[in-house]
């Protein structure tokens, strides 16, 4: 066993081989837990040291991580999750995407920190990880199953009704370059991870031990968790929004109050049936019963079935907003039930709803516009509003059939393929699909989606503080100081791994009360000066790995349509963040970061000032000017 | 009909677009063909221009150049080949690779100086290209068929079995980085293009035409041949070695005299048993009968098959001088039996017999050491000598069964994953396994691989001119001259899809025979001055097309092996080329091309001289200093 100075930690982490099927232990050092917390930080640390830039995601030395930070096995709230971060096939770049699921404790208590996975199996295999043992166990007779199925057999193989499987479905067999992780019924989601453990013939991760994790100080730890629980209580959307709708309670507030939820594939972003998939009507006509991650008292998640209609029957644990965003308002599509369908759908075949969503939007809006025809969709009208298209395309592209081959690709590569003009409303940022949080109608997520390290994510800058009112949505003065706060605030909570609903509690920059969570668990001592220092490290170190794939400033940029069209109708109506406007909050933002501003390369100043000269000196000798 | 100024042109490159199942025709100017002349200007050109460097070789919008350049369809004697480009899954870099066929020929006769196949197929297809007319035919039931049978099945189906067929095997389609693509026995064998082929389910492509091709000064081309046939007459190596021998005739001069071969991975490159796989013995025991590219008169290709002993049966068009190197002496395998038949398994399997041969003697190597062991080989015995495990592991290299999944990766991915120091001894640069022409016993070649666009290939420089004592092969001083002399040469005959066996005729650097070949054909009116700078800008484009995917002064290295361990032994003992002797040459090399030196990126000056003005504004737009 291995004694560090601070807790939180089992002090190893687990390479584990798929070719050669060796295994072996990294040390986590008190300094290295210190530099870098875990999940977030952690990942980015070792893949940037692990992973050649000049090689693909689906080359065979790319590696997977699967981390915890300190708060997972701790029954934390907030800390029902688990990390994994990889060189994405969508972005090319750093990918990082927390899932919740019962796994991250389980990592700790087979007395790791977490996982890195390369190599490729020969055959399809899955890994049994019991305390210090690992089973490379053959997946022969699982391979081709539904996410679901999967989990069951595991189970069942190992005898454990209870145990924790994160698997892959047939789209990331067949990479899909959008396939996702799923464990029980949360997902991995987004940039491809699923994809490449599917390259690997990697069908799943099961583990379990036996062990604890520890705090360093439990009075604290417990009083921390006794005024979070307090405090919940007093933001009305956590104590009553999320608890009774789930995420679908936005689409009342973004799609209706604000007119910024992309529909039609934002030819507008404001859907006119709002109503129809809004979370009250959900709530009312298609509500089963909530669940919740591990410990979590808010319970967000629903279990959603179709009562009645075309896709009765239908039942899905979803859809979340961003869900109801792509599947429903972006595809034209206003009946709950082809959402619910198309969810189910999207997780047993192992998919990211958000970027199947928006390649089919982006497919309809290729054929309205006559670029794609007939010919190209296999026969079918692909216009919006079909949900049949919709849903029967899940299992084509998952399979790469017809079409489907093509939608496996993402709207980026698609749209460099069919051609005629498409990339313009191909609603993405580095390959990687926007989600349902505008970018004209923030400000801040215009300059966040630019920077952020996986492209259109909204889990590198946060939407959330402008739809609160904390930053002033149209404002372009100070805006990349508060994007880089958002941005700050995410890097900390993915290294702590844990679920971003806590800055509604904590802040939506990096505050004191972030510091107060983290020092009676790790026992770090941390200032909040230090605490920040730790997130542009972590930050800084994305963006070296980025920039040695060779992004650069000229891919800090948003989709055409954005930059030029105007929201033309709703609340939002004329909002939109032109090229020179966007060109103004860059600087602000390169200034403020420390990195070239022609380049958007880090410079060696700011990452010596981070503590990683080494990192400079990789990229001097890569020929990268910093 | 499009007119030109120039000849040797159908003035119209074909754009192919395999998912939406469109073809568009991009006229050839004037001005462009005079600028880049064809095949590997032409195909660069449109590259750097299609291809998004952060793109991976089996994206959907990586595009695959098929080529011809102004010679083919004149009968002329060196021109009976064809060309292709893609990105490599291999290096990442711009690649290409020159097969002899008649394909050439008929592409001119089809109307066009080429094909830009791009996009993927949803389902396996060939394609039929006869005359203005493209077919996108179903290969359903050829996907999986070796590359004979492929070609045979293919010229009943149109009923023309004189059709020229371009095929990819079972290694393509299942993405083995190094696959090839075979026409009629020839290969266009190096860097994966037949595994981009197969990322986008092309199986084939078939073409015929009923036009011609037409010469500038029809008598002065005349001439120029029949100078040719009389010169040709006049080198022993073109009049007598290889119309007797064939390439393996290198094996004595190379293998014996020099001691310049490697063998057991480069452990040593003195091969005890020469004489047994010499192309003497070929000649005498092995020999059936000689074959040629199109209207050639040197015959080089023999079909050699083993008429007693082990592999008895064994028949094959080859084994080339490369051949026998890898699958032999690489190896430590000494019987021309076994590597006949490895040869022709490759070609049906469809995979570079280079890199297949040096990832098996880079797997004996790293056996022998206790790298892996039996539990990563299938049980099988790993070691030098094994013809066997040689032969087996083609067929399931080619089906990424067992460890021939790793093998499908060829050494670099190999290395990095299996670790153990292993990378020292992959004989690659750039990911493209080293050919048998030594880096240590060659001074040439040791910068030569280290500065080539492709890495690894003998076919960017040529060691033909150190062998023949045009240049001191021990010499530092002035080997920079020299070597980008010989890649000024193949950059223009690779753009003229000639044989560089006209190398040994018009100098093995650019001379004014080359300008007086081109001039009757095209009517350019080159100069000397005019061609080099031609070169040049083809040169300068393949590095920026590089630079944009990363590439850099820090790739531009040799494995450690050669930089560290002498020649053990034989006539060549003690040679080798040590790290700051490299880095001298490196120096004058880039002071000569006008490159940064402490980049390896191409100046805006050199680039604005070459006429590349746009390719000096996208490196800059893609915030690369140059």
């Amino acid at each position: 066993m291995i004694m560090m100075k601070y807790s939180g930690y089992k002090g190893k982490v687990l390479a584990i081989n798929l070719t050669t099927k060796k295994t072996s232990a990294l040390e986590v050092t008190d300094e290295f837990a210190r530099k870098y917390i875990g999940g977030n930080g952690f990942a980015v640390r070792y893949l940037f040291d692990m992973i050649d830039p000049r090689m693909d995601a689906f080359d065979v030395p790319n590696v997977v991580a699967m981390m915890t930070g300190p708060f997972q096995g701790i029954n934390s709230p907030t800390a029902g999750k688990y990390y994994m971060a990889t060189k994405s096939p969508l972005t090319n770049g750093y990918f990082d995407s927390v899932s919740g699921g019962f796994i991250g404790a389980q990592i700790k208590y087979a007395g790791y920190d977490g996982f890195l996975i390369t190599g490729k199996s020969d055959k399809p295999t899955y890994l049994f990880v019991e305390d210090g043992k690992v089973e490379f166990r053959p997946a022969e007779k699982i391979w081709g199953k539904l996410t679901g199925e999967t989990q069951e057999i595991i189970k069942e193989e190992v005898g454990d009704p209870n145990l924790c499987v994160s698997a892959i479905g047939p789209a990331g067999e067949n990479l899909v370059r959008y396939a996702c992780v799923i464990t029980e019924y949360r997902a991995a989601g987004r940039g491809g991870v699923g994809a490449v453990l599917g390259s690997k013939k990697l069908k799943a991760i099961a583990v379990r031990g036996s062990g604890t994790n520890e705090v360093a100080d439990p009075e604290a730890y417990e009083a921390w968790m006794q005024w979070y629980k307090d405090e919940a209580k007093k933001v009305p959307g956590i104590a009553v929004g999320l608890p009774t709708y789930g995420t679908p309670a936005l689409v009342a507030s973004i799609g209706k109050m604000l007119g910024a939820m992309g529909s039609y594939n934002h030819q507008t972003e404001f859907f006119q049936n709002w109503e129809n998939i809004s979370g009250e009507r959900l709530k009312k006509e298609f509500w089963d019963k909530d669940t919740a991650c591990p410990a979590c008292p808010i319970a967000c998640s629903k279990v959603f079935s179709a009562k009645s209609g075309k896709w009765k029957g239908a039942i899905s644990e979803g859809p979340e907003y961003e869900t109801i965003y792509s599947l429903g308002s972006m595809c034209g599509i206003d009946d709950p039930g082809a959402i619910i369908k198309g969810d189910s759908l999207c997780d047993e075949w192992g998919m990211d709803t958000v970027t199947y969503g928006v390649m089919v939007s982006f497919l309809m809006e290729a054929y309205e516009k006559g670029i794609i025809t007939k010919d190209n969709t296999d026969g079918v009208e692909f216009k919006f509003g079909n949900d049949d298209a919709m849903i029967a395309h899940i299992e084509k592209t998952a399979k790469r059939e017809g079409i489907g081959n093509l939608m496996a690709e993402g709207s980026l590569r698609a749209a460099r393929v069919i051609g005629g003009g498409s990339e313009r409303f191909a609603i993405q940022v580095k390959g990687l699909e926007i989600p349902g949080h505008s970018a004209r109608a923030l400000r801040g997520m215009a300059l966040g989606y630019s920077t952020a390290t996986r492209g259109g994510s909204h889990h590198d800058p946060r939407p959330t503080g402008e739809y609160a009112g904390a930053s002033d949505r149209k404002a372009v003065e100070g805006k990349a100081a508060w994007v880089i706060g958002t941005q700050q605030m995410t890097a900390i909570g993915d290294s702590l791994v844990n679920c971003h609903f806590l800055e509604r509690l904590l802040g939506f920059t990096l505050t004191q009360k972030w510091v107060d969570m983290i020092n009676p668990v790790t026992g770090f001592g941390y200032t909040l000066e230090e605490l920040t220092t730790v997130a542009e490290r972590i930050l800084d170190l994305e963006r070296a790995f980025n920039v040695r794939t060779g992004i650069r400033r000229k891919d800090d940029t948003l989709p055409r349509r954005f930059l030029e069209e105007p929201i033309p109708e709703g609340p939002s109506q004329g909002m939109y963040t032109d090229e020179p406007t966007l060109n103004r909050m860059l600087d602000d933002f390169y200034a403020l970061k420390g990195w070239d501003p022609k380049t958007g390369i880090p410079t060696r100043e700011k990452l010596a000032q981070m503590g990683l000269e080494d990192v400079a000196d990789c990229l001097t000798k890569s020929g990268i000017s910093c």
